[in-house]
């Protein structure tokens, strides 16, 4: 896995999404609650699907593999000043990992059927992790420069400012 | 970043904690809440945490550097029987990733001092995001397997099942 520094990995499967291109593209998963996709996991690791249908939700992490070259300042979508990309959710990353919170509506297989989607389609898929409350939600939280920014602010869609080639 | 379906990540940093073996080391952050640790980050990102100190929980994206071999079934710290490694959070993964949400206590320039920390010394970090309730915490959960094993469960130390040449 390492090479002199280096982190190796090979993708587990793949997103199918309605969305090919990140126009119109809900930001996260919350502005995309409706939306149904698959995630379509290789004959080969399915195995290591076993019980995870009795979890309503799972974490996909993922990789942005449409984004642009890292930044490490960033304009995020819900700001106009630019910010450090770690305090961001930006794919310009300098390891362009995605993670997102999704609902598990079913497994068929090596295919789970997810809901609430931010994902593109054919994005490559790492690792999916069960969400468990007691690990993976907090209290007491503050939330930087998105404090105040409404909740409802995450229905807002993409524009092309990340993307590969893009602006 | 991608050679023939293959993902190449760089590490940004590396975690200093005081956990050098799993043995004794907290299965989950909610077991550690008390212990703290230090995100180094290369000084080539460090421009990258600005404005995250706004926030107070972070999730850490990193490499079980020291984890076994890939298992697609496994049996889990808080169970008797073989589970589905995607329904498990078992460092013996296809792509050994871990996730952790953290609490930041504060920033030194490319340092993170953060708390609740389950992570061994010497991690390789490869991304770093604020956790942000609306993107990352959902209502109306099942947890699978975990049903009825209580939170507190999650303070049962760790043993060496998932070590690299352990058992």
């Amino acid at each position: 896995m390492t090479e002199t520094g280096r982190i190796v990995f090979t993708p587990i499967g793949i997103v199918r999404s309605p969305f090919i291109s990140t126009d119109g593209m809900p930001i996260q998963p919350v502005g995309a609650a409706d939306v149904t996709a698959e995630v379509v996991i290789d004959e080969a690791f399915a195995e290591g699907l076993a019980d995870l249908d009795g979890f309503s939700h799972i974490l996909l992490v993922y990789v942005f593999h449409r984004a642009g070259p890292a930044k490490l300042s960033v304009v995020p979508f819900l700001d106009t000043v630019a910010r450090g990309v770690f305090a961001t959710r930006a794919p310009t990353r300098p390891n362009p990992i995605g993670l997102s919170l999704t609902r598990l509506i079913g497994r068929s297989g090596n295919i789970l059927r997810i809901a609430g989607v931010d994902i593109l389609d054919e994005t490559p898929v790492l690792d999916i992790k069960p969400y468990i409350p007691a690990l993976d939600a907090a209290g007491d939280v503050r939330v930087g420069w998105l404090e105040g920014k409404t909740e409802t602010s995450f229905c807002r869609v993409a524009d092309a400012r990340f993307r590969s080639g893009g602006g």
